[in-house]
């Protein structure tokens, strides 16, 4: 199902911005492609991720949708998921970032 | 209209995170709304902008959707949007970054 931007959304979304190697992009988004399916998505309070290649071959997004902070910060403490971070934060330097959508122009 | 994050959109995404001051974030924010409504919008190839306020207080993203990479360009060089940017920069550091959407998971 696509994922929805909007403002009035009762979501919580984190913005995290990955730098990495160029020869390393690739393996990157597979491991948070595989973080997301195995351990994100079943996790209470998921409601999306949304990977994403930076053209300029050093960057990957994840624009991700939580339902609660409470849900996110009990994610941050699950031991699978800090396995996978773990993971993500030995080939990259990453700022998770969390926001509120204020306004949506377009669509 | 909302948002739709999809693989398959024949799309370029711009995340451009932005860092300032407390003091300045909501000032930030409606020149960002300001800036789409009045230019943004109008331009060949937009296709939708998404102002997030950061829950710390200091940061501040646009989601932006343009159709190609041309499009993007031909808007880096369009003079009102220059002088909107050239605003923005006055008061906050930016770093806009370009991405296609590898997957979406969730929605």
């Amino acid at each position: 199902m696509p994922t929805t931007i909007a403002s009035d959304q009762p979501l919580l979304t984190l913005v995290n911005t990955f730098t990495v190697e160029p020869e390393r992009q690739q393996e990157l988004v597979r491991l948070l492609i595989e973080a997301t399916e195995l351990v994100m998505r079943r996790l209470p309070g998921f409601v999306s991720a949304n990977i994403h290649r930076g053209l300029d071959g050093t960057h990957v997004a994840n624009y991700a949708q939580w339902r609660s902070r409470e849900d996110f910060e009990a994610m941050l403490r699950n031991p699978e998921a800090k396995e996978h971070m773990g993971r993500a934060a030995a080939i990259a330097r990453f700022e998770p970032l969390l926001y509120e959508v204020v306004e949506t122009i377009g669509g």
